[in-house]
């Protein structure tokens, strides 16, 4: 099920069994992070940034400060490239070779549209708030004129894209299945702990749900 | 405490009161990670890839399949760009403006030398496995010669190199503090469960310490 189409680009290489091109996984693996790391090029030199962003249909959006070298390396029209990476688990074979890590990951390449018409960038950027605490941008203090203008948000097409995903237990050599080796796999999980209040917090403000039951 | 030479590649740019440069805050930080992005450029074409590394003394060390894209840019003493992110915690503000993350990152420059030398580059691997669980070298099946050169080991100086960290609360603007608009701190933790043992392990099979007692 290859919704996306495989080009030399997005193609996976190293272990190609694990690439995935279908539109159910990447938005998945994508609505599950919260952090990706995008690379671009100046002046021959690669950098790479780790950056909040959040997914909207067919489109994965990053903001940020319209002074960031990032944000305007995009508004550019610089050709970028993203990941965003989940770890599952440590595999732990009975050889130190077949060692690996379970783990989904999206990597896309493209180049970013600056979403500047003022309403649908006021959309996306309450998407976001709201993606992380359902609920959150009516409870805040509304986005100012000078905030509004002091943030870039770039859009990026869904389109050049793969899923590479790795899951179960280690794939040892067949002769080493019988050496008393401890082997399986250490599960790894981001989690959320109990919401910690601001001490500057005025006594008495209400805890709303999406806090109380925060849920990443 | 600048221990690394801040230059114009490795200054932190945005939020530049968050940059750190001195040599404990940034090995704490890679000894946390276990993943890192590397970032480099061939065609003009940025690419960016999750890979495991780990660090001995002032090196990253990055290993793969000699065959890889990754390894094989390395090797060719393309410049790199490295990040690791470590994500503590999800910042609630007053206003969406003020969202934040808390996190510990580290962003390195610099191309990379292949460990070619078979006594250093053995001790490389060994030192990451025992890095992700101590004394598990010396219980697994030894590498074998096939294995040894189908795999690539590079070193990265930490030379070219800087954190930046943001803790704490909210810092929102000072007329907002007065509003019933609950704020602090989701805390963000990434932890390892209960291991799993592989269904194919022989009956009997003992449960070593760095398994039964595993600390990442």
């Amino acid at each position: 099920m290859a919704d996306f189409t495989v080009t030399e680009r997005n193609r996976v290489r190293r272990a190609p069994k694990r690439g995935q091109y279908d539109r159910k996984t990447v938005h998945a693996i994508l609505d599950e992070g919260l952090i990706c790391h995008v690379a671009y090029v100046i002046d021959g030199q690669p950098f790479v940034i780790p950056t909040a962003y959040w997914r909207d249909g067919d489109h994965v959006y990053l903001h940020g400060s319209a002074a960031s070298r990032t944000m305007r390396a995009g508004e550019r029209g610089l050709e970028l490239s993203l990941a965003v990476t989940l770890l599952d688990g440590i595999v732990m074979a009975r050889s130190g070779f077949h060692h690996s890590l379970n783990y989904r990951s999206v990597i896309m390449y493209g180049t970013a549209t600056l979403v500047s018409d003022p309403v649908t960038k006021e959309a996306a950027l309450d998407k976001f708030m709201d993606r992380v605490a359902p609920g959150r941008v009516a409870e805040c203090r509304p986005i100012n004129a000078q905030e509004f203008k002091a943030t870039t948000v770039l859009s990026l097409p869904l389109d050049d894209v793969s899923a590479k995903v790795r899951s179960g237990p280690p794939i040892d050599d067949e002769e080493d299945y019988a050496l008393p080796v401890w082997a399986g796999v250490i599960p790894v999980q981001q989690i959320t702990g109990t919401p910690e209040p601001d001490p500057r917090m005025p006594d008495g403000t209400p805890v709303p749900d999406n806090i109380a039951n925060f849920k990443f």
